[in-house]
């Protein structure tokens, strides 16, 4: 590609964000927006959607970024969470290391790579000049000059691996803290319990209270049983569906209460509808009472128990209950209403099996997912594709079209493919059998992330069908000469990738084009605004794994093509300012982990490094330098032992709180008058809901039932 | 080599065994050899040295075979630990897994191989045939005889596995019930505390004790802070030296209380060295105690916590303690007389840092080890050393010369090498840090384990530089290619070293001829018994890995030349006999891990079988039936299901005990009369004995008082 190709890139992705800006600073100001912008806000009934007109609702301003920009870390833990200042402190973090990266880059690296002349170009006209004479691989080989890009990756790796530490610390005591300020909740007193041993003679209930107040007679306070509901559960949620169209009809305008009972509500004699739903629901109601009467036999050998302190819990959690390994396994409780298992099993064996299953799944899905990668990868080399396409000669040869071709519509296509991957990875991680949403979208950010950094990093780099791929990491001795060759080649694509993928992705993710089109086509239909809205949760295991993708790339090109870096500053510095609007506005958690997040952006920047250095060892190999390969050596060995340093000093806080702050909060509580309280809540927090009989009532006047939940009886 | 060569070798290590049985069965009923044969039986007081002469003391029989064979394992476990017992279950799994195998072998896959012609060698002397004849090699390629080998690659892995999960369950229950029916014992209640945070304001006894009482009020016992004992440990052991040479002293004949105090003895005035040593004596008395007054700043931020309580004690174990993950760093505590730590130390880093210096220097050692192998491995192949020493022809062409050469010298040297390895890898585990003899020599036992794999059989096998070999796993591809090439081609020499090395090494250790002629030269030169003699524990860091790679090279060449097969029956079933044997009268356990060296038994188990299926691979593809290669791939696949099953099934039991059980012993505790007295022992049980004042008795009477150990006030 060359830096027209580039520029042109930038300037159609440039416009493109100030347009969407624009466009949202005026939009999110009209009231019939509220829902579409501020959802989390009128929610929490902090925003209104009528408001007076006035001239300056329709200017565009920056108010918001000043708003985003605002609230301190203390700030947003307070009222979105530790999660969201964990997603936001991958910005900050990015932040700083490109800041540095950016300024040796550009003002040491990239003179350095530009006056060499291995690729020996033409000098004159620099527009028409390729982007890869600003790469190392412009260096003259065996020149001294190498050893400038040798001390930036030492350099580099260093203050890497500091600011990583300090966000380390920082993170780590930001979730003690959050840890003690946090009121008593029912997962911090409960474990999951499965492989429940139930002897033929007694019921799971049964051998669960025998064998806790056997082996826990202090601490031991109640039980749950997982019971198989899914019919039960298809129930109430067709009763729910029902309902609410029950509510919404009785609110519209009578004509809309008669339909014809034939074909598509053509045909047929008319009748009304609402007593037809009525009529149903109450049959739904009549068959749930009945099967909630009959539900005893269908018990899943596996059970929450609650303990009266956390430490009680943790005891459970930690220390193996059975002598049989295999039985009363325990599990950390998830929230109750992060609860989420479609593919519970209780068996061990069964859990094992799909876990192998899912393996093959994401291997399968990989290896399939080559074909739309290969297909981009041509585009970028537009010789290849009139070879293929001869007919289409004639339209390449447009500079126009070329540069479009070349600039933009790879990492489009790549992008649309691109987004399938994280909800397939979603179901894949549910059957894998994890028992909460936060573990299957934990699960999923990691399979995300490496299946980009599979498909989109080796596969553009190594360009060649998935078994040639596959043979490149069998003989492991090839590996740096191999991405040494292959990676810098690619330093245009992945310039491409970031301003069009990585701008346009942070655009649209403000704009919410989707949700805004949604609720404008409701509005046009419906004829006036709809009540029922629903708060979305931000989808960390899609967003984190791009965040990640792009700081891998920036510091494995950070030496070879410092050209990427201004461009991947402005996208951490867009999408700093951007997300925090959006988890200020947008978006509720519907989870708190506790920034369990955190971790997979440690393996993934030491990945990143190691792959840095691999790269910088085959690099200075092939250019002749074999002294500056042998001694960045050490380096990779440096960072890995410094992760492993890491993992011991801070990731084990992560996984499990500490004796001494169970001990601490424990003891709080013993003087806490509302514990009793808390826990008669507890004893109920982990039945299952569908258990619970329901009611819905059947007020005449439907004007605000349908916000209303069924009451339980 | 030839068979006759392999007879020739066969002739010899069974002439040499009955030699050594014989004379072991007359030895052993001497008196004066009871301290050689039997000291653990005589340190009980089972055995007497003295007896009465009659003719049956001088004649072979048989007797102690049965005496060995007798015992159940019941009757090993109460007398002698479970340690013992899993030791002897290594032979009893062994000799199930060969003697299925050797049926197989030699009944089914001996006469395929034989009837081949690959190697196309003259049929008409059988003792002048190759080994190789007898092994796969000779199958013709591509015929479909090889199908045999294949089926009998996989039943014998299904029953290994089997066997595997068999011994496993046996095991595991015995260890279950070992705990059961032990007493209370100080190390089920006590943990390790390293990285204790002492502030400056206080001593790291008073940290220790606010920080139990504060987050373990319940169950927190007593502590023990660890001091730098170095220079007083070695004053105490100078004291307790010399005491022993006075005593003796006061035994002798008052001619050798005097000697010239000039050089060697020899020149100079007579003194009286009783006198003497009694004043230097006193001296080293007089410093001890001032060393202990003087003992206070010398502590250490590491203490041993006892606590009321089994469950107590996991507890603090199991559950990280401090908010800094490298602080408050839980260890399971050893039993007190296991406790041995040359380079204790209590910081996170410098135990980090120690641990990499062993990892370097194993790698050091190992490929230091390859320069003796490869002089080995040139004596099996004679052809070569005549080209290296031209002048050696003439000696090289005589029959005898080179059928003990190619026969018996190789594995000779070889063991003479190896048998220096255990103790260098004792003194690497202990520099690790491990704070246990138990963990020291576990770990040594994994170490030499895996080096006797790799520079036994790898080198043996691949028998080229270590770059080479280093090269060869580097091309994963390539593995199984070379490694079904130069397999097989070794079997000869690893027949040879199951003869050689496997059945000498049995007959010495039965025999003890070094004990044996120890005692015979104090014997010769004190002129009579010595009353001072210790009893040996059994070095299982060396014997297992020994056992291991027997049961290796069974596994790896039991489909590959069968021939092997019987020679590792005798083997094994010898080793049943004579370490049951040894372990009843010779050896005394030092310490009991309850078993816990079965993992190693069973990870060197499922390496052989996947080792043997690689080979299988390669072999097949080698032998022109890709067909029988491919289907061969998912046999390592289950077999590492398996592997990951057991570990969850089984190996977490060896790690640690389950709440079912603790809670279980600790409930019996409380009705327990004697637990008031077993508390009072446990706060002094991990309290370092050099700080203990001890005194050394002046008796005129020196008769008895050696024998008596010097008495704690």
């Amino acid at each position: 590609m060359i830096l027209s190709a580039l520029l042109t890139s930038v300037g159609i992705n440039l416009g493109l964000c100030f347009l969407f800006f624009t466009l949202y600073s005026v939009l999110r100001k009209q009231p019939w927006n509220v829902a579409v912008y501020a959802p989390r806000l009128l929610a929490q009934g902090q925003s209104l959607r009528e408001g007076e007109f006035n001239l300056e609702r329709l200017l565009p301003t920056a108010g918001w970024v000043r708003r985003a920009w605002q609230p301190s870390d203390e700030q947003l833990i307070s009222t979105l969470g530790l999660d969201a200042v964990v997603f936001t402190r991958i910005f900050v973090f990015s932040l700083k290391v490109f800041a540095f990266a950016g300024v040796v880059g550009i003002f040491i690296l990239l003179p350095v790579n530009f006056l060499g002349n291995q690729l020996d170009y033409d000098f004159s006209d620099l527009s028409n000049k390729s982007l890869d004479s600003f790469s190392i691989s412009n260096v003259n080989n065996g020149s001294n000059w190498l050893w400038v890009h040798f001390c930036a990756a030492y350099i580099f790796t260093g203050v890497v691996c500091y600011f990583l530490y300090y966000e380390h610390c920082y993170i780590s005591s930001k979730r003690i803290a959050y840890f003690y300020s946090s009121e008593p909740k029912p997962h911090q007193f409960s474990v999951l319990v499965r492989g429940i041993p139930v002897s033929s003679g007694s019921s799971c209930s049964e051998t669960v209270e025998r064998f806790f107040t056997e082996y826990h007679p202090t601490t031991y306070l109640s039980h749950a049983v997982v019971c198989r509901t899914s019919k039960l559960q298809g129930l109430i949620t067709d009763a729910e569906k029902m309902y609410r169209k029950l509510a919404h009809l009785k609110l519209a305008q009578s004509g809309q209460r008669f339909r014809r009972d034939g074909f598509l509500g053509i045909f047929g004699r008319k009748v009304n509808i609402l007593d037809k739903y009525e009529k149903k629901l109450e049959d739904l109601e009549d068959n749930m009472r009945m099967e909630q009467s009959s539900f005893t036999g269908k018990e899943v050998p596996a059970a929450f128990v609650s303990f009266k302190s956390r430490l009680g819990a943790a005891i459970a959690l930690h220390i193996p209950q059975g002598v049989n390994p295999t039985e009363w396994v325990t599990e950390r409780a998830p929230e109750p209403q992060d609860v989420y298992w479609p593919f519970f099993s209780a068996s061990f064996l069964k859990r094992w099996i799909f876990k192998l299953v899912v393996v093959v799944a994401c291997a399968a899905l990989t290896i399939l997912f080559l074909i739309p990668v290969v297909i981009v990868q041509g585009l970028t080399h537009l010789d290849q594709l009139e070879i293929w396409f001869p007919f289409l000669k004639g339209i390449l040869e447009l500079a126009v079209v070329s540069q479009v071709i070349t600039g933009y519509l790879p990492s489009l296509i790549l992008q649309l493919f691109l987004s399938l991957v994280p909800p397939i990875m979603i179901i894949f991680s549910s059957i894998q059998g994890y028992i909460s949403l936060s573990q299957i979208e934990s699960s999923a950010c990691n399979k995300v992330l490496w299946f980009t950094i599979w498909n989109i990093f080796f596969a553009n780099v190594l360009s060649g069908s998935a078994l040639y791929q596959v043979n490149v990491f069998l003989e492991p001795k090839n590996i740096p000469r191999v991405l040494a060759e292959a990676v810098p080649a690619q330093a245009a694509f992945f310039i491409a990738y970031v301003v069009t993928s990585g701008w346009t992705s942070l655009s649209s993710e403000l704009f919410r084009l989707t949700p805004l089109l949604c609720s404008f086509i409701k509005r046009l239909f419906a004829g006036k605004d709809d009540d029922e809205f629903e708060v979305p949760s931000i989808p960390y295991y899609s967003e984190i794994p791009t965040l990640l993708f792009f700081g891998l790339l920036g510091v494995t090109y950070f030496f070879l093509a410092p050209l990427i870096l201004p461009f991947l500053l402005v996208y951490y510095c867009l999408g700093y300012i951007i997300y925090r609007n959006q988890l200020l506005n947008v978006y509720s958690p519907k989870y708190e982990t506790g920034g369990k997040f955190w971790p997979i952006v440690h393996y993934s920047i030491i990945f990143s490094l190691v792959l840095m250095h691999v790269i910088a060892i085959g690099l200075f190999g092939l250019k002749k330098l074999p002294l500056a390969a042998s001694l960045t050596v050490p380096l990779p060995v440096l960072t890995l032992l410094f992760n492993e340093y890491c993992q011991k000093r801070f990731l084990s806080i992560f996984k499990s709180y500490p004796v001494e702050c169970l001990a601490k909060k424990d003891r709080e509580d013993q003087n806490n008058t509302a514990m009793a309280a808390f826990y008669d809540k507890l004893v109920a927090a982990y039945r299952d809901p569908a258990l619970l009989s329901t009611r819905y009532p059947r007020s005449s006047d439907g004007r605000s039932s349908p916000l209303l939940p069924p009451s339980e009886v």
